[in-house]
């Protein structure tokens, strides 16, 4: 049995992982900071947990003493933390997921203030790295736009020359957090579909980093909470008919990430670490095809949590073996 | 470990006791039958499952070996079959759970083929039959309207006289099932709120039954999948001030059934087995208060497979600790 | 042809009169005030109004030399300026509604500071008091919630002896306002239903003021934009088969509010100034029934310009003849 | 003042039709057809239109005599009507707007019936053909979907060498008609997004006629009633940052179609004949732009009232001048 700290527990990402190791097999003490609501009742700021916890103060001291700390801080912020902890990290912002320091400065358009950490940090996307994640002091865990897109496009560049690709993603608005904002209020989005980040959203440098290809990228919100559905649109060269057999190949062992033949629905992967990837269909050189995630789970906390299993050498399904809330 | 047998896996409260079931610590063994779709791959049908059970045919010898057996049928169904069952049963149909045969044929307009078994099979609501389900060897599941109004009369009913009860529901779509109607077509339900049966709900029977007092009910669909928000208004004598710790009192030691302070909210226990109850208020001798339950878990086969644990001997929990999928 | 003033056009209310009065007939002078939007486009700010109209700053001068002036401020704002006004004016605020001063001070907890006016004032519902509108130099435009539950209400008190009537009304989110709160946020709606002001929603001083008599009510946010259900339960003496006759007859030359024999649809009068009155249904002496309205029209701005229609002797359906914009 | 007769009103393109007719300033007749509805009246089949109208049984005599046919039946049943009619006809059906008749047949999969008239009927896109559409007798009304294309399309492929076109539409499910299905089931669309015919949608042959550019085209329906979003991606050649000029340039006296520097917004159209382009951006050769219309107006019955107006030689914008009903 497990010890676990959960840094910033008020968010979307924080009470998501509270959902899930308060039910976890192996986790036996769990602490959560907060510090708007320090020493406040969980179950009463977030009456979906059934907790008698309270939110704490941050306590390095006790971070530290744990098995396993998540970071659950905004980005600039878990860059000042995680250089204090010296257990086992899950850090689920972006500040440690871009090797290259210029490129993430470029794109957060702030100093890195623990590069000496980039290359310590493991990108924690199981389905390419899962041997490094079992050793890695420091996981980065990966963005949940960058999560639906590289699963859907990692066998297609792996096995294709793949041109002009185009990853039009559509998301559920709890990817944008708890802050009540002019996109979240529910006149606007609701019979809604908004367009955001046409050209530049900061996914896209882990989409690129681990790919190894440009990758043309545009986010929409829908009017859902949780889900989301990747649309990627390649020109590719080769024999078309076999791509869905590279996708089975590439994930068949995967507990989560599964291939079907019609396009998935993020319906089915809600509420669950699921990731489906199905719909493969060509005509005049493009193919399509779709990745569904739960962008709070596989997205964020979901993965974090399976992260944590391969690091500590549980079974990679514990505590998320949840299938999908549907309907 | 057990074995479970699920009659009817085609509709929305059969794959949530599959959903359910898949992950239960004590369930070894499931076979779920489904006519139309007979061999036909489980998770081709269902994508949100993660199984390789195929859907068989029903088989009276084999359901008769199984520990448990769930039948989710349509009611007039449900009684042709139960009788043919000898081991222990959760029926989810109406079909059991009115005690009064005359009552029930006047309600469903059908005759009751099976009415020496009215008596053997105890009403589902383990708030209030805990001790009779355990040593049940038929459960008569509630229906999720009526699970939604007991649960929030209950209390008030054994401490107060209360007048003119006004249960207001308010109930996602899915309670009406899988298939296609026009209240279920989406331009006519989204942006919209649909009032229905609005005198004679067939569920008045079970909550007059159980309650012992008149009930003036009126459902309307709201644009929503899952949930039941129940408003119950009431005319009371007495104390009114105390009407929360009544209730905190009656279910003090529930597992799933919780007071708040605020009224609850169905986004807080969807995909869970919970029932929140709270917002207690009252003005010129009106109480209002409110019940919260997600009509797929609490109010069908969550509730059922709460019935099963307790009927087994089992943590009353197992398989259903999730909490709510919020937001 | 006539020109019109609109005092505070960023809300939904200013707005939604742009909206309509934008293609008005008989209006051939639009100006529309918004102090933070001075000299700003309106089509910038407001995409889906197709107008070369700027914002301005407030004009006392200008606003009396209009026909009319729409006063769209909060409570407590517009009783500062409509004493200022000397030229017609419908106040879309709640402070010229409640004639009785003791009674506004304790629902709105503020001194009034135009008393004097409170019975120059007419209460703007058209069904009730078209012929003081049609004399009024001031009309004070009905609560959205006040409007849909005195319509609903108003032949049933008129024609019964109703005891303890129960209003619990369903309300879309737009009449919440433009302001993000954390009730508006997308992921705090979506998927549920929100109970707010559970015995003293101020707009219960004008139902009971209209009415004279009690009302028991409570309001409930439902995950829809517009629209508002309003549900009344009633315990009524007499006979009940006659109750949707007299609504007819009430209403009978009506050009906006209709009865139907089935429950309203809020989606039936979205857009529109109708309000539908049906659902009339009866037993063990309750009485239910419903009335649709879209808040922000005949709840709001379209009222108002029924109102306006009104007082210049222009016909009433003028600019909002639009039919409900359904599905 | 003109008399118009609609050819099957039981549709969603048909009630539109009435709700905009029935408030249009030059029809002073209307009838309107639907078999299984004979007799019955409008308002008590479609409670949002307030009318005495009843429908009528199809009577080629009284539609010739009739100014104006709409027809607004399914493809293969509109081309069996039309060539009895020897009035001005528009056709919403896709029978006619398709040129050459192989293509019709190869795309439709059946052999067209009249294809004599395939040059006689203007493709009724008033932006493209406004010309000719004011004297045709026969105007083919546009897809929904085509519509959005074509319009997001034209000024770019007209100005640009754009390749690799991809256009990825969202679309509200009301363009999947009123019939139920299981993609209508609200709990299948609900807190979802839904592909489908992800290479041969059959617009695309009208995309491919007017643009006369290989377009990739992926449909999904996301959990909206009314409206399409069309993303268009495209890597483009020239001078990208004058992009947004062209569509300026194009559409500058255009009544409904409105160039917007931000993406635009399905909500700001609903219920309105306006299509909203913008957003313009770009990076490493991809062109991002944006259209939005409601695809039950300006996607069908808006745009054939528009064809109506410019054939009639009325104000192109009488009847349909609604702005957005937004929020």
């Amino acid at each position: 049995m497990s010890s676990v700290y959960v840094i910033g527990g008020s968010g979307y990402t924080g009470s998501e992982l509270m959902r899930i190791l308060l039910n976890h097999p192996k986790v036996n003490e769990l602490t959560v900071t907060a510090r708007q609501w320090k020493d406040e009742s969980v179950k009463e700021k977030l009456p979906h947990l059934d907790t008698e916890l309270r939110f704490e103060e941050l306590n390095l001291t006790k971070a530290n003493r744990s098995d396993f700390v998540f970071v659950c801080l905004p980005h600039t912020q878990a860059m000042e933390i995680v250089p204090k902890l010296d257990t086992r990290v899950i850090d689920l912002s972006a500040d440690f997921r871009i090797k290259d320091q210029n490129k993430y400065e470029a794109v957060y358009k702030v100093k890195h203030t623990a590069p000496n950490l980039l290359y310590d940090a493991v990108y924690g996307l199981p389905e390419i790295y899962r041997s490094n994640i079992k050793k890695a002091r420091i996981v980065a865990n990966p963005g949940c736009l960058a999560t639906g897109a590289i699963l859907a496009l990692y066998p297609l560049v792996k096995n294709y020359d793949a041109k002009n690709i185009i990853v039009d993603a559509k998301t559920g608005i709890s990817g944008a957090g708890k802050n009540v904002t002019e996109t979240s209020h529910f006149p606007n989005l609701n019979e809604n579909i908004v367009p955001y980040k046409l050209t530049n959203h900061r996914h896209i440098a882990e989409m690129e980093q681990e790919l190894g290809v440009d990758v043309h990228f545009t986010p929409q919100v829908i009017p859902v909470t949780r889900g989301i559905l990747t649309t990627v649109h390649a020109f590719v060269e080769g024999d078309l008919e076999r791509v869905g057999e590279f996708y089975k190949k590439t994930y068949k062992r995967e507990p989560f990430t599964k291939i079907l033949a019609d396009p998935p629905s993020i319906l089915a992967v809600r509420g669950s670490n699921y990731c489906h990837i199905g719909g493969f269909a060509h005509e005049k050189g493009r193919v399509v095809l779709f990745s569904a995630i739960d962008n709070l789970v596989k997205g964020a906390s979901g993965q974090a949590v399976q992260n944590m299993n391969i690091m500590a050498g549980w079974d990679e399904r514990a505590g998320i073996e949840a299938m999908g809330l549907s309907p």
